[in-house]
């Protein structure tokens, strides 16, 4: 697989009051269309990645909404996955790209969040959740403090651990001009803020996000492009009650396989990745389900800097400041993930600039681990 | 293009006030197991095509949930482009074969809407329009009465016209056990029906319907199979102020343009179609605008039986019933289409069977002609 990120794009993420999804959308695509050099009407078709506009906002037709605003006429699709629907859109534009029928498709993903009520965004989230999981009133960070819970118990993690996650990625997002926050906090400041959902404390979430994101996929490389040479997607139960074990997410771990085998590299060969790190807990998850520390020992790791700018060993992870600190915009999220890391292995990411790195990952999960869709990207040299 | 459709299955169409959307699903799923003669453990993606449960249920997150409720452990995704989702999730199965990534693959289109009140689903189905139709109180008859009553002044098309299509549709569905509606209809009774949107009368409009429809779909044809031979999306504004012509949906000319080029045959060689009738007057735009007939001929020809069951010149149009009498789940809709040309291709329809047909043809819409889909299929005679 080959398939190159010719532009990319992204709107600032944060509580964006005055801007509408519309704007939004433009911001993002401009970008991405004044990257990658080639004229708007190259674009062959657009996949637009979305999860609450329709529960939240009754707008649905996205595709259709956003190829009239942005002037494209062209075939135009809504693809959903929870918060992994970016990393599906993806998924799919590429799987349009290798089929033969487009040469050049844009992927689109928006989440207008804070004009809603918390508690509607919050109900509105469930969506992704099982049946039994809403009956029960569970809520997302519920659901992910019982995975928090059950790891503490299995492997020792603690919660400073947890806190080391947030600390690690509010320090990246501090070099993020776009992130949503822009202050390194403390472990401190991380256990004495408010509990959401015990072991969670208020910094152990990300938060409520606007924003928009957007990549142009092609069949051929431009000069100094990042190039998607894996894309892989797994499915676990929607409830975490159904499955064998609390402690790793097996959609996490059978997509990494898959594509850390169709790039025939390993973990150890990756110098930056984005991972879906919707609460502290999941990083840790995300790192030892698909190989880059043992199982248990993420928080450590994580603790001692092994993967943060500046310390790290091997490979830095979140460099954008992650869902936590950079902000999650549901269907954005696994757009800005493909952003973040086509910006790194271009070297044009500034301040938290990875050095010489030339093969990054992405990895997108859909509700507690329902959905994981896993991209490899590699440094393209023409 | 050559992908087989090489199972097939769909619920009876109706109000299913005692039938979950998980019952809709693992009924026309294993009728589309049983009917290809494959392993389900053969099936290697899931597209599952809805448009209202975030809306209406506020559960998104589809493509897992129905992956779980089958017993699918593999990468599983929603489409949603408005009544197009089926059709768009269809097109999208396509092209992941073609990509390579997948050898087989299943499409569920499926939506549960009388669990809802009415008004609430009228409410959601506006979600398909554009925003300014919304703030103008339009709904779905309202603005396709706006285009019936523009192709009355431009060519004279009658209110009797109209009428003759809903007149054939009912019957076709009587002919159908799946159909929502059994019983034949009078020219009369559509005309002395209540008004919804003058010209269009209750029996002009297609009804809110639950129900479910799969195809497998595989690179390889089996025996006594239908293929896809063409497969093409096309984009227009959302809302209709903004079109050029209120007499034709620009999306479907283009669509079955491109489909009949990739075909390599036009609509004269189409023994069978099923088009997107959502009320009477779509369904006279669909055959002008595919040219099945000349612009402003389509009302006139239809009331001579040249598109009937029995007297069909060259082609029979809905011979399920449409979306007008075989009913209208929204997401399943253009999945169902590609079922009942698979069913008449492979010559299993019973007393709607079409003679000889050796190509068949699904035109599927999105909103008032945001988004087109047409797909054409040829008897497969190994």
């Amino acid at each position: 697989m080959n398939i190159a990120v010719i532009g990319s794009g992204m709107t600032v993420f944060g509580e964006l009051w005055e801007t509408s999804p519309r704007a939004l959308a433009r911001d993002a695509v401009k970008q991405a269309v004044v990257d990658s050099g080639c004229d708007k009407k190259n674009i062959q078709a657009l996949y637009v990645a979305n999860m609450l506009s329709g529960t939240l906002g009754t707008q649905g037709h996205l595709g259709a909404l956003f190829a009239e605003e942005l002037g494209l006429s062209i075939p135009a699709y809504t693809i959903e996955g929870a918060c992994a629907s970016g990393g599906l859109a993806i998924h799919t534009a590429v799987l349009s790209i290798l089929s033969g029928e487009y040469e050049t498709v844009l992927v689109l993903g928006v989440e207008k969040m804070t004009d809603h009520k918390p508690e509607e965004v919050s109900s509105a989230l469930m969506g992704a959740g099982s049946n039994e999981e809403r009956l029960a009133g569970a809520t997302f960070p519920g659901l992910y403090a019982i995975l928090a819970r059950a790891h503490m118990e299995a492997y020792g993690t603690t919660e400073k651990e947890l806190a080391s996650v947030a600390v690690k990625n509010h320090f990246h997002a501090s070099c993020n001009p776009k992130a949503q926050y822009q202050k390194p906090i403390s472990i401190e400041a991380v256990l004495h803020s408010s509990c959401v959902a015990d072991p969670l404390k208020l910094l152990d979430c990300s938060p409520v996000t606007d924003g928009a994101a957007a990549v142009i996929l092609s069949k051929k490389p431009t000069k100094n492009s990042a190039v998607i040479i894996a894309s892989q997607v797994a499915t676990d139960t929607l409830g975490i009650a159904e499955r064998k074990s609390l402690t790793t997410l097996a959609a996490t771990t059978e997509a990494s396989y898959k594509a850390f085998a169709q790039a025939s590299i390993s973990c150890k060969d990756i110098h930056v990745a984005e991972v879906h790190d919707c609460f502290t807990i999941a990083e840790i998850l995300a790192l030892e389900d698909m190989g880059f520390v043992k199982k248990g020992e993420a928080g450590k790791r994580i603790g001692e800097g092994t993967f943060s700018l500046g310390t790290a060993k091997q490979c830095v992870i979140n460099s954008s400041g992650g869902l936590k600190a950079c902000g999650h915009p549901v269907g954005a999220t696994g757009v800005k993930q493909i952003v973040e890391i086509t910006d790194q292995l271009r070297g044009r990411c500034g301040k938290r600039q990875v050095k010489n790195a030339r093969f990054g990952l992405t990895h997108n999960v859909g509700g507690t681990g329902a959905t994981a869709v896993v991209h490899i990207l590699r440094k393209e040299s023409l």
